[in-house]
């Protein structure tokens, strides 16, 4: 099947943001068996939409278009398609009523341009959107798909993976269906991991294994054509049986779940709570926490010690460890220690993590960029100490070691299991 | 003048990188004064390649290819771009030598392909590549501009800024150069603005006024075309001054700065500290807080009472004001208050500022989503409360409260200076 992808956008052809959605849905495509010949991107114009839209449709088999699905007057993407394919507009209750139940809910007055998101194109099915209002749809016209999605990646990414592929391979019925696993892993860099399954990689054929690094997370996913989901397991069985014999450690879930999310509900399911204290993560590591939603009964809160100060006032940490001639120093397994001390010490938690070392631009204490220490401690139990020596520029080690103190503290978790 | 920007390679269609080179180059036209009407993306293929680039070419006035220049036969741009006007090809003689001497250098022997980076266009400028071999070049026919850059984006950028752009001023001597000036605001959302400056942005037609939002940001760019820079100051003057007499209060730099940069650098400037307590935010603002390399002097650090245990226990928050019947809650001036209070008594900062709130997805203590409350004060000062209500999900709300605690912390400063 041969697909374009249109992205719709002033902001994207004045460079204000990234297409960062062509590179994800290119992605899927790949992974899917559907080959990419063409992406557009296009500005918040109809007459210039329509032209891209319209060659896109002559040419390939797969129109998937992003943007131009929100609320303002701007937002032309549904219109244009309708307009183009001589079908009709009608409002999807559903979104409708979500809408106006989130504008109750924060006591606002809804502005009719907002009911636009829950335009649906007559004939079209549905695409729900569970973490925005504008609605998605697929439309088959003619010989030719359309798939349209908002443009915001918090929208369209979760609407692809839960509802937009199940539709694509409904319509994807001359092909073999292609079923796929994913094994997420964490405290291995994406190098190592490929270095470790180079073999596999180099002679993989069916299934294919195709690795990938996002967000300080590392994903492989397989995949293979196959009949039923049965007969696709039973192909991956040997490879995955393969892959986790090497490194089947740092495999901490089989679907595209952060790290976080996985910890928070294994502490959840045994009523057990989490603090952290933060040094060079500088509060990354709690904010990734409670970007999870609905674990406030997890997670108590933390310290982000930035400073020796703080280090030693909010969470004990001996001024001696801290600073002197012959002291450890904030960079030190020694301060890593002190901190998950201090949290366990200070708080009614029952697990403990700190994270301390050099994020750079420069060394600190002397020590290199990349130095960190990861402190994991429970309740009544011994404190481990991790150190890494991450690479990277002063985000992606910020990152990293944030989603490395979340690792160690998924090992103690699920070894006190 | 309109200009398509058209990328070369398989690997952006199967997703193995992002197209950055299209988001620099969207940006660098925008401050040329260049219109953007398309960008496209197409594989090492020559038919589809020369679909692409006679399609720009029948639409645009300016036509920036990048991609396909390396010394691989899958690197066809100059190729088809040679074929479809009908030029020739001939090798650049500086190239070549640069070329066989790198060979040379490192006592390989030069592969018959590699000739193919000095390939240049008959009639075409030169355009040198210091940090590659692929030389790019400039073509005038007809009534279409062709620039054809490589794909690496440390070729390709140093090539656009050092020869690219004089190429191109040389191509657009028929229209004055464009000045820009962007001024950044904080503490007020993108529709209010617009709103409070409708009519300005309605009728303006030079200077332009663009507004556009990124990252809980809102930035005003002004443009005008002019001879020099004086004379654009002079036209901008006068919007400049309505603009600031209508929101002016709301602006904190005239760059593209983050505005925890320009907070944590005036914090510096005077040996002040700072500290935070986050509950709603959940060490999101620390997190940009620290996200700024070089200001760890000014940020001791700060508490993520995401609890009411941390709230009492860390910050001293009262336990009547956070629970019981008549108790004002977690959510509440009172709140953001003592949180100011307790950083302040329990930390030796200069000024400290708090945030609680509902980010959703849910209500909580049966307040709407999106009621946030900022508190900030310094020592020996009174402290300030701000109460917002915020629009968003959960993760625009957490982005927006961090946004607006800096806003009413900079708004202090300021005063204090």
């Amino acid at each position: 099947m041969k697909a374009e992808i249109i992205a719709v956008g002033t902001e994207l052809l004045l460079g204000q943001i990234l297409n960062t959605n062509a590179q994800y849905l290119a992605q899927e495509c790949a992974l899917l068996g559907i080959d990419v010949y063409f992406q557009t991107v296009v500005g918040d114009n109809p007459a210039r939409i329509r032209e891209a839209l319209e060659q896109a449709g002559n040419r390939a088999d797969l129109v998937i278009m992003t943007g131009g699905l929100g609320p303002t007057l701007d937002d032309l993407t549904k219109d244009v398609l309708a307009d183009m394919t001589g079908r009709k507009l009608y409002l999807d209750e559903a979104t409708m009523v979500k809408i106006q139940e989130l504008f109750n809910s924060q006591g606002l007055h809804m502005v009719e341009s907002n009911s636009r998101q829950a335009n649906m194109i007559e004939g079209a099915e549905p695409i729900p959107n569970d973490t925005g209002l504008a609605i998605g749809l697929g439309l088959v016209h003619e010989e030719t798909r359309y798939l349209l999605l908002p443009g915001p990646p918090k929208e369209m990414k979760p609407m692809f993976e839960r509802y937009a592929k199940h539709w694509l391979s409904g319509i994807m019925t001359d092909e073999l269906p292609l079923h796929s696993k994913m094994l997420k892993f964490a405290g291995i860099g994406e190098s190592t991991l490929e270095h470790k399954l180079f073999d596999l990689i180099e002679k993989q054929t069916d299934p294919t294994i195709a690795p990938y690094a996002k967000e300080g997370e590392v994903t492989i996913r397989l995949a293979t054509k196959a009949h039923s989901e049965e007969e696709a397991w039973r192909k991956m069985a040997e490879i995955e049986e393969e892959i986790r014999s090497r490194v089947g450690e740092h495999i901490y879930a089989q679907e595209d779940v952060p790290i976080e999310e996985v910890v928070l509900a294994a502490l959840q399911s045994r009523n057990q709570t989490l603090t952290t204290a933060e040094s060079c993560t500088g509060g990354l590591l709690s904010d990734l926490i409670t970007s999870v939603p609905g674990r406030s009964s997890v997670f108590l809160g933390g310290v982000v010690s930035y400073s020796n100060e703080l280090k030693h006032s909010m969470l004990n940490v001996p001024v001696e460890t801290l600073e002197g001639e012959d002291a450890p120093g904030a960079v030190s397994p020694e301060t890593a220690e002190a901190m998950v001390r201090g949290l366990l010490e200070k708080t009614d938690c029952d697990y403990a993590v700190s994270v301390t070392g050099v994020a750079g631009p420069t060394m600190s204490e002397g020590k290199p960029i990349g130095l960190v220490y990861v402190g994991v401690g429970c309740k009544n139990g011994d404190i481990h100490i991790r150190r890494l020596q991450l690479p990277g520029l002063r985000e992606t080690i910020k990152l990293r070691a944030a989603k490395s103190a979340l690792y160690e503290l998924w090992k103690l978790v699920k070894s006190d299991g």
